[in-house]
């Protein structure tokens, strides 16, 4: 049971946030109003008179205008708040102060230097064409437990997509997917990769291993279904190929190594009014103590950041990840105006439930997962992560779409609130779930891995939950499985971003 | 050994093509000439002198331009072969004979009387989120012994694909995805469906079941992750509504059907050279002996039939029809050019390497499969067929993408020509594959069901392989597996065609 009815997030809002469903004729003292209407768990009430086209304000910016005159104790959402281009100068950039002691996790240390947290071996694939023969490989290997005598390895994640042929053989498209297969292959959480084409693709295994600079070694090896002589023979072939590299794939144990070397994705899906005040500002919080550690955290989903681009700006560390930032930006104005849709028409139907009337307001939500730091660097969709701090990698706001390009830039776990639930899960890289409200936690037990909602109630602070999230995410690091591993999520995530026709 | 060396297609064509591969120097009597190139097999070799920019003629049919001066004897391929506009009236539609006796197979005739090929469950998901789910569903209750008790039942089969959420919640994409969701749900393939969704996603339930007027019965049953309280309690449930639902999918058994109540996907993919001189003519006669039965083949593939489209005109049943097709050449030669891609520019590195050199040939190849039967409708994407005989459906040409369409649409079989050696495979509709050559036949002996090849080599003619592939045709349609189905192919292939902007 909650002490307080509302949540004034800043002194110059002219809007408050229900902690619980309100009824009609309320009094909240500490606002002096009085509800009007009824108003639902999450949603926004004003607290003074807001008249028809005027700002109405939250976090202290503006996330849209009054459509009609608002009275204070009204119901603010979708029928009496537009989406506006009203923005205002950001605050000066934050002061960032590092804060944390040196923390270490147990991870797996490459060869090239960067750390996984998991050891599984990936089945790859150029097709749609070879999805069922990676798929049987990594189950006949399962099955014959062939995996027993080698402890050391997770798994084997067979990787499938829908894509790979019917498209262009260059251009934007073919990057894109070529850069998100490989990046994926690459991530230091697989020991191993084994690449499976068809052979009549438009990915073409020998001009994709000559563009990415791959080369057959014990820890990777690639054929073709044609050239082996069809399905079984290609399943057969996989497993023997598999076993050549099982040995070095186990030789590799845990061993210390400093939070620095973490690099987490940063997530939110199914949002609710309870995202941006609850688990966005604890991951926050966890994302700036990682980052007075060394370590790396990647803010994306472009869409969603919409209309607090601004806020980004003034934390950038210099002038040309602005307009790196502000170019992605515009390619994301063209592209939707291409396909006919709008950047300021995000919420989806299940976050308009939660509460969030615009994109907006959801962006500024969205923003605060990724703390206070300085901006280091902007990259595109599956680019190499290669700066630590904060890093904003673009991609749409679809969670594991997203979540593969951050899987292919090199990010080693996840970390993903979730208001209304979200049951996403991933290989190679483990997704923890932090719940937005204390519902969802309870509601969805198996799914959920911490429940921030308590910062709703008064049950923890910003600061403690942050500090329980990198607690978490360090055990998890280490070994320690997430809820979404334990209810085997992740052969089915794998999702990159598809731009361009089908053929 | 084959007893010719290279096969003309039309008296009026000035290129052969290769039977076998052709050292420099072979004196090819039939046609006078002497090679003067290596000519791989499946490849062209001109017969008269060819001056720069004058017309290649295959199939009776111009394929593209001199781009320099041909003598006869030398190989014909992308060094001295451009694509060009050129096309010439198409002859006079061909007359269409009936020539079958009736034929039957054993079917599952349903409620609303179409008849299926198979006796599957489906388990539909809304959104990629839902796909784990759905899986785990499906394997659990196979793992379970749970389908032991009901023998008439085929399997369960997830259908999961990787959106559903980060979209537009109207317009071309979004229609398009919920129909081919519903298309397949519908497939009379399906003895029945449940459906899973996660519950905040684009996609809402509630709605979907609302457009597509779909009601609640033993037949079809749905819920979300989120009401249900996370995944595990989804699972149990899907569990439960699937065991209601097993009694009445069961009780069903196959009964003798009239050929006319087949509906066939024609496909090809992985092409080569004779592609369009074995596989794809022998499929065309099956297809006619279908249509002569009252039975529907669907035709679609569009990129791969441009070029080509005259032909069609020709053959549709009413001005309206021609328009129809027209407009949807236009509707691709839009798409394309937003996308920067190119209708001319299709035939793959695969196909390339098989002896197709432009978009035309590969084309009119493509086309050949349909027969000759009268066009008596023209479909969109994953529209549902309503007449019968030769139908198009819109779609691209890449395999897996344009099968789902068709099954989508109706198709309770596909079957699909291959020359490199395709790996395709479907549920609920099982595919059947052709041979182009008999070397892919020999090389991929568990993946390939019939061998056209022998056309080739003067061991069968169109017209026997044609009444071949019927006979198997009806009878994997009664029950007998095709080679895909064996191999376990179909829970990995469903790719909806996605048109849009990823948010
Ligand atoms: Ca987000
Ligand atoms: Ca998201
Ligand atoms: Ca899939
Ligand atoms: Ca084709
Ligand atoms: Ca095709």
């Amino acid at each position: 049971m909650p002490s307080i009815a509302t949540i004034r997030l800043n002194p110059n809002d002219n809007v408050v946030v229900a902690v619980t469903a309100l009824e009609p004729g309320t009094e909240i003292v500490a606002e002096g109003i009085t509800t009007r209407d009824a108003i639902p768990f999450g949603h926004k009430v004003s607290t003074k008179p807001i008249p028809r086209g005027t700002p109405v304000r939250k976090y202290g910016q503006v996330i849209g205008v009054a459509s009609e005159d608002i009275a204070p104790g009204q119901h603010v959402h979708v029928q009496n708040l537009a989406f506006s281009d009203l923005r205002e100068e950001a605050d000066a950039a934050p002061v960032f102060e590092a804060h944390e002691r040196p923390r270490t996790f147990l991870g797996y240390k490459r060869a090239n230097g960067k750390v996984g947290t998991r050891n599984y071996i990936g089945v790859l694939t150029s097709v749609n064409c070879s999805a069922t023969v990676a798929r049987h490989i990594a189950e006949a290997a399962e099955k014959s437990g062939l995996l027993k005598d080698y402890p050391n390895i997770d798994g084997i994640v067979p990787i499938t997509h829908p894509s790979g042929c019917g498209m262009a053989v260059k251009g934007e498209g073919y990057d894109l997917l070529t850069r998100t297969l490989w990046g994926t292959g690459a991530n230091p959480n697989f020991a191993a990769v084994l690449l499976v084409g068809l052979g009549c693709e438009m990915i073409q295994l020998a001009r994709f291993k000559q563009e990415y600079g791959i080369t057959d070694s014990e820890h990777f090896q690639s054929f073709t279904i044609q050239d082996t002589g069809g399905t079984k023979r290609a399943i057969a072939e996989g497993l023997a190929r598999l076993k050549t590299m099982l040995p070095a794939a186990n030789a590799i144990t845990r061993t210390p190594q400093p939070a620095s070397e973490l690099v987490i994705g940063l997530q939110c899906g199914g949002s609710d009014g309870w995202s941006g005040i609850t688990a966005n500002p604890a991951l926050g919080n966890a994302s700036d103590r990682l980052v007075s550690l060394g370590g790396t955290v990647l803010l994306s989903e472009t869409p969603e950041i919409y209309g607090a681009e601004h806020l980004l700006y003034a934390r950038a560390q210099s002038p040309a990840l602005v307009e790196k930032l502000r170019a992605r930006i515009t390619w994301w104005e063209e592209y939707t105006a291409i396909h006919k849709m709008e950047m300021n028409n995000n919420p989806s139907p299940g976050n308009k439930a939660g509460g969030l009337t615009t994109i907006l307001e959801k962006s500024l939500g969205a923003v605060a997962k990724a703390g206070t730091s300085p901006l280091v660097d902007v990259i595109e969709y599956a680019e190499p992560v290669k700066k630590h701090g904060l890093v904003f990698m673009d991609s749409p706001g679809f969670d594991p779409c997203s979540a593969t390009g951050q899987v292919a830039s090199g990010a080693t776990m996840i970390a993903f609130t979730t208001g209304r639930g979200s049951a996403y899960g991933c290989k190679p890289s483990p997704s923890i779930k932090l719940a937005t409200n204390s519902e969802v936690y309870r509601k969805m037990p198996d799914d959920m891995d911490l429940d921030c909602g308590t910062i709703a109630t008064g049950g923890a602070t910003v600061e403690e939950k942050g500090a329980e999230i990198l607690d978490y995410l360090l055990a998890v690091a280490s070994g320690q499985k997430s809820k979404s591993e334990e209810l085997g999520y992740g052969d089915m995530e794998f999702v990159p971003w598809h731009i361009g026709a089908v053929m």
